[in-house]
């Protein structure tokens, strides 16, 4: 065995427990019984504190040395150089995070996070402040071990999106708030209620159930290397390429919620399914930093797949066009009086809400601006914990023109802070970005993809994914796979154009 | 931290290693898609070494050391010092096994079992022999390295029934066949067909299902812990107590396969949730000699719970009597025709077959001494590979009269021998010896239990059981908990007068 062997032997047996984490999460998340909680907790807190001591082991350090002397050679553009470089990245930056913060951060983030829950429960912000307080301190001294140049925010935000940081966030959300606000304030001024509520009939669950997996198999989720089931918060989490689980959720009423959120998820596991076999059990498949293991790019990229099918595919008038009858088929009644396009309109009207996982295309990317501001303002000091609540309220107002009634539906809405995931929030607003570039990309190089988008052949276009994005999982970063792609790094022109010209069609906006 | 308190952390972790091997096996024979097999097999490999270098490392010895001159003083007979010694045992037997041969015989035991599978499929012994003859050495290897005194079987069977041995297992078969078979002999004389068939009608799967849910949970399996799934070949595994997971499997023409497979497993998975919480994550609860988290006092103790709650209970005429009416709310059309007595005979009839897993409660244990009979003489040299159809078609015309038409039906038939599990059939008669002797035992212990088993009332059995047996987990050797419950060692007339009592009723053999 040569030295670039040995190190992917090892690699390969710290991927193993990666991929096993995933499996006792999923199976928490979706088959465990209540009161198992407690014992997996534990299994989790003991494999992970195993996984890390495995990657920082100076065994780690000896194998990098062997490989990097043998590969001094190689090409720097090689999966192999880019493999060793991303090695050696993360193993430093491990290094320089204490095991001991890694340990509070996870003890004191399910405090917390359960101190948040019963806060939102009680719409009680007051009893949260302290808890926020101490986890934005510990965040504050987590970017302070990784390292950054400019703004705390770049270490925490790079942890997920490598190269991003709060200055190029800040010219992103500028251009993309100087065409979205103006374009929100005329559908506002054009919305008018359909001529029927498809969400007042019953939807029988197990056929919504059907209906997600028939849809989810026709835009390319291979169900013999994976499975969908039900889960409160639906996620997508992979054991290797050929084992990906996605999960939606259920609401009797309201059908959109179970068919959108199994496309978005779907969206994730075509990425993972469509990693290169050879980079399975690889440091090219796992988050090294986020000790994860996950496929693709970023999270940014990762959202950029989710969003590509569930909105430019899955919210297209094309797509309801040719598929509307298979949903009447599921649910003959309830759609009795309905058809293609007033379905494509029901699942496309726009209207701000206070709610950020309810928003649609054109309103979702304000939430994240507004909580990413916050985000960056809280590590520099510009605001105090305590004025969170007024600061929220005044930026709801400006970018959506509502103001929460009380901090359940604002500040104390979402959990991430809770368990100090601060810098996660960008990600989708990336993958937003992305997957109307790339989807212009794939139009201008494929004249005939539009044809075959509107014929349901989703086969092509998920090829030529496969070969210019989803292969490489994370050997390139999203700037380089865009720029492969598109000629460009992240551009936020794409993503505007296809709203305002969506958004003008549907709400005949001239 | 005291030394105790050292150890106790160490092994606490160790445990919470083989709760995740658990898992991965339950995901593997419940959830995941065909294609995650490779993945999987990778991922077991990996946290199996694992777990096994971190009990077998010097830092165990230490801690044991340690551990072992602080409880000098500690009565032998505390949890504390039973802990201690079986945790030293297990050590010292660890560190006998050669980690190469543990590598080897798994390796080769996938590939054997695989050749096994097509054989049994072809009905080609002779494809199978020579995986069967290497088996057979690398037990040899494997009984060597353990160490016995006089028979190899000593020491593999010793791996899940400490204290078992080939000469006491010869005594036990000679007393059961001595009153056995000619029970068997006056039932096959005296049997005549049933007025009615009832497994011509189809029984719906999603109604099984919720009759077995009803049942498992009627007998006290605690859903809270614990859920039930479906799987080809239903097992039982636990994750702690507190999530402990059983499986059945289904025929829509014959409800008794899902039924009492949902009830035996169900009876494992009572003796799990029923240890007591003090010994979770801890030496008591594992088998640390074949790294499995399982509780109970051995392999056959475990059969115990599973057959005392499947046949004594389950199969009993004062719980038909009780219950059919539960059975015929769930198939009413099916059940039209029938009534308790009928139901209760159906699911009882004797007859002697081919297949043990078919078996009925006087055969069943032919099946076992024929195996084990067999697994002796191959280890001693007294017969070879070679000899072994005829052998077995020899001893199954001696105990069943039939003679296997294929070897499919014949020595192919179970996968134990094909991955190497020499000494595991023992188990099954002695949970059935075990199980008779204790409900001997409670009903003298407590002369109102008749009363109630034939009322519904389990909890008082339950809460007995719990109390005498199921919160020792492996605190106490199967002989020292009979001795405690029975004053008596394990002991073969109480099975054998329960047997002929039963059926001397059942069949009018007076």
């Amino acid at each position: 065995m040569n030295a670039h062997e040995a190190l992917a032997a090892h690699i390969a047996e710290y991927h193993d427990l990666l991929c096993i984490l995933n499996t006792l999460k999923w199976d928490m998340r979706t088959m465990m019984p209540a009161a198992g909680a407690a014992s997996r907790g534990q299994q989790l807190a003991t494999l992970s504190k195993l996984a890390k001591s495995i990657f920082v082991s100076d065994e780690t350090a000896r194998l990098l040395d062997a490989a990097e002397a043998e590969s001094a050679g190689a090409h720097p553009d090689s999966y192999q150089a880019r493999t060793l470089r991303q090695t050696r990245d993360a193993y430093e930056i491990q290094r320089r995070i204490p095991a001991d913060l890694v340990g509070r951060m996870a003890a004191f983030g399910a405090e917390s996070e359960a101190v948040w829950a019963r806060a939102k429960d009680e719409d009680d912000f007051a009893s949260f402040k302290p808890y926020l307080r101490r986890m934005l301190a510990l965040n504050i001294e987590l970017a302070g071990a990784i390292g950054y140049e400019e703004h705390p925010f770049d270490a925490l935000v790079g942890q997920f999106e490598p190269g991003m940081t709060a200055t190029r966030l800040g010219v992103i959300f500028a251009e993309l708030k100087t065409r979205v606000l103006p374009l929100l304030e005329r559908i506002i001024a054009a919305d008018a209620p359909l001529p029927l509520n498809l969400w007042e009939a019953e939807y029988d669950l197990t056929t919504q159930e059907k209906l997600c997996r028939e849809m989810t198999a026709l835009i390319g989720f291979d169900y013999e290397r994976g499975r969908l089931d039900c889960a409160p918060h639906p996620f997508e989490i992979s054991f290797t390429r050929d084992d990906v689980r996605i999960t939606t959720r259920y609401d009797a009423n309201y059908l959109p919620m179970s068919l959108f959120a199994a496309l978005h998820e779907a969206g994730h596991g075509i990425y993972e399914q469509n990693i290169a076999p050879e980079l399975t059990r690889t440091a090219l498949s796992a988050d090294l930093i986020g000790q994860y293991a996950v496929g693709g790019a970023s999270s940014g990229a990762h959202e950029f797949s989710s969003r590509l099918w569930e909105n430019q595919i899955g919210r297209s008038r094309e797509f309801w066009r040719l598929h509307f009858s298979r949903l009447r088929a599921r649910f003959p009644d309830q759609m009795a009086a309905a058809n293609a396009e007033l379905f494509y309109r029901a699942v496309n009207r726009v209207r701000p809400s206070l709610i950020r996982v309810e928003a649609d295309e054109v309103t979702y990317n304000l939430h994240i601006m507004l909580r990413t501001e916050m985000e960056m303002a809280l590590l520099e000091g510009a605001i105090a914990v305590d004025d969170l609540p007024e600061v929220w309220n005044a930026k709801m107002q400006e970018y959506l023109g509502l103001t929460p009634p009380d901090d359940r539906r604002g500040v104390l809405q979402d959990v991430h802070w809770s368990f100090g995931g601060f810098g996660k929030f960008p990600a989708y607003t990336i993958g937003n970005i992305m997957a109307a570039q790339v989807l212009e990309a794939a139009h201008k190089q494929m004249p005939a993809l539009a044809g075959k988008l509107a014929e349901g052949d989703y086969q092509t276009l998920l090829t030529w994914l496969r070969e210019n994005i989803y292969r490489h999982s994370r050997a390139y970063s999203t700037d380089e796979l865009l720029t492969r792609v598109t000629g460009d790094g992240l551009n936020t022109s794409p993503l505007l154009d296809y709203l305002e010209r969506k958004y003008a069609d549907l709400y005949k906006l001239n």
